[in-house]
């Protein structure tokens, strides 16, 4: 019998593994991690994954999972340490930020490419919830490496959150609401004037994020007043761009508009409920795809069965504070400016259902990171 | 001539020294600096200083300035090396957060006792602006120990910025503006109950930045609203009690708050304009000093006059804003709780005047820390 008995849950097999681990384990993990980012926008569905080989202490191979259907990361990782010595591998330890896949799907079992290059130790983040491709830790200990799982568990779960998300079922998408605001929490001043509050390397990290996203939504609000384009520009181009949504009851979104204007080259969709039948023909002739959803649940599934399986929304208010109060939204992140607004300006949590100061809930903060002057704060708000 | 001639500025005296600083600098001077952290409370007006000995990568000897009147703190990681062996710090390099005195003052120059313990370098994070202090750096010199200036020098400054601010010549107190708020910038929620918005750990924080200060203020809304006690309590006792202040322009705050009720042992002034006159008579009868003063700025003035010389403001929303508005707030700390109070809270800034979101001025953040749950930024908000 294995060491780790199958019927163990995720958080006991850590206990089980975990507890041989070092400072150099956590280090080089968090490298993995880091290393895994770069496949952000090129990989889903897959997860990001990143691997990092060491042998006596020195890295001597790195690679990460670089485009879907691809290799894996820890291919990349074998085959940038055989590029340095036939046997750079042998007796090293791999840090892989996913359980090593032990089947074969689009690519051949990382389990055996670790077994026939040597290795002498595998340390994983987690587990691969999927069943398909789990089973590697087993693999591997048979095959009498030593592995241990769970180290920097945390943040390799929040990397690939929607991932994780689907692999426990679900019907909707995981969805992270993302929100620029002032030191006073608010998103808009008191002239209603729409100017930027982050910095440029915030900007840039919300395009990191859109590339990261099947779809970027926003309400019917925020597309009349600030007309987005809602594309992919500041990062690395996504294999494939995210479709934008409106959320749109009424069909309000003018033809005109930057999104319908370009609905030829990256899809559109709109969100409706009990649309006049002329806006939606209208939309339907400019190739926007219609939905018609009764309510933010309801949408939320349609997206899922036309493929979304990570959505962001980037706002506006209402948008935003509706699907948190109706338990809809996965992860928040916020991104914070030094800015005081002051009196008149718009909070962004204007519409959202008053909670007494020392009975509201408490959010978890997953993430913090420094853009430049902002702060981005990523938090937890139900479930995962 | 020595190497940082005296008319150099601090920074260029940064440049010129700094430039052979190490990794091993910034963790031995960090340790410094925290070490130093130990004495708030106790050593005001003095500024807060640690010292750390190091000598083969070893610290041999610890220390920080503990009580006002007392030994520095290279006197007592002097002390704590000699404890350890008679020559421990012979050929060690000495990191201390301020530049060792050079002048018989309560306490004998520490220049000399670390030339007569034969200390081989001094790293030190900025100058003494004391002019009857300074000079360290040169007399080190002129004994043929080697000088680093520099390392760490933000972190320093920010540490003991009110006995900066009072050393370029002021006739104000350095104020110091601190908030709770929530994610969507409230202060209050929309009940108007007052319950706490942040957890144990920031509470614990606030007590310690008051231990930290000469005055504790709150605006007259606050005094009715939460009918505080403003004591130093979750942290040590600071050496002398900062005095409790209400700006209370009419002279409202009740016979029985728990301010005049204590005012016999720890002094409270209220800062009035025109108060009534029975009121004033009564509040001087329970022993409450009473304050005139025309406006904000003339408040600070009859502060300082009264021996106060770092300010810190607890709230509420009208006295923080107009303080701010006025230009008096030297650092802005917000403490931000990690939860939603939604439609009808309070905004923190609520009265301050509206910006433009993209012209509003930038704050600039001086430190971020976390406290359980909770997040600590502070800002720099004009001039330090």
């Amino acid at each position: 019998m294995s060491a780790s008995p199958r019927n163990h849950r995720a958080g006991d097999d850590q206990e089980a593994h975990a507890s041989t681990h070092t400072v150099d384990d956590v280090r080089f993990m968090r490298r993995a991690i880091a290393l895994a980012e770069r496949g952000a926008g090129q990989v889903a569905p897959n997860p990001k994954v990143g691997a990092v080989l060491v042998r006596d202490g020195q890295v001597v191979g790195e690679g990460w999972h670089q485009q879907y259907g691809g290799p894996h990361a820890e291919v990349h990782a074998l085959a940038a340490a055989h590029a340095v010595a036939a046997n750079a591998a042998r007796g090293a330890t791999a840090y892989v930020s996913l359980e090593p896949c032990n089947h074969h799907g689009k690519t051949p079992p990382c389990t055996e490419a670790l077994i026939a290059a040597g290795v002498a130790r595998v340390v994983c983040a987690t587990r691969d919830p999927n069943p398909k491709a789990a089973g590697g830790i087993e693999r591997l200990e048979a095959a009498g490496i030593r592995v241990t799982v769970g180290v920097c568990e945390h943040e390799a779960l929040v990397q690939n959150a929607p991932f994780f998300h689907a692999a426990r079922g679900t019907d909707r998408p995981f969805v992270t609401l993302k929100l620029a605001v002032s030191i006073d929490g608010a998103i808009v001043d008191a002239s209603r004037q729409r100017g930027w509050l982050t910095g440029p390397a915030a900007h840039a990290a919300v395009h990191a994020l859109r590339a990261d996203a099947d779809a970027v939504a926003v309400g019917i609000g925020t597309a009349l007043a600030d007309d987005p384009a809602l594309t992919v520009r500041l990062v690395e181009a996504p294999r494939v761009a995210p479709r934008r949504i409106v959320f749109d009851r009424q069909g309000r979104l003018p033809l005109d508009s930057a999104l319908v204007r370009t609905a030829g080259e990256i899809p559109v969709s709109v969100i409706t409920h009990a649309p006049r039948p002329v806006a939606a023909n209208a939309l339907a002739d400019a190739g926007v795809q219609v939905l018609e959803a009764a309510g933010l649940a309801d949408a939320l599934r349609t997206l899922w069965a036309e493929g979304v399986r990570h959505l962001l929304v980037e706002g506006g208010a209402e948008l935003g504070s509706a699907l948190l109060h109706a338990g809809l939204v996965h992860h928040l992140i916020i991104f914070q400016a030094p800015v005081i607004l002051g009196a008149g300006a718009v909070s962004a949590f204007a519409t959202f259902p008053a909670a007494v100061a020392d009975t509201a809930p408490r959010l978890r903060v997953l993430e913090r990171r420094v853009f430049g002057d902002d702060l981005m704060t990523r938090y937890a708000v139900f479930g995962d």
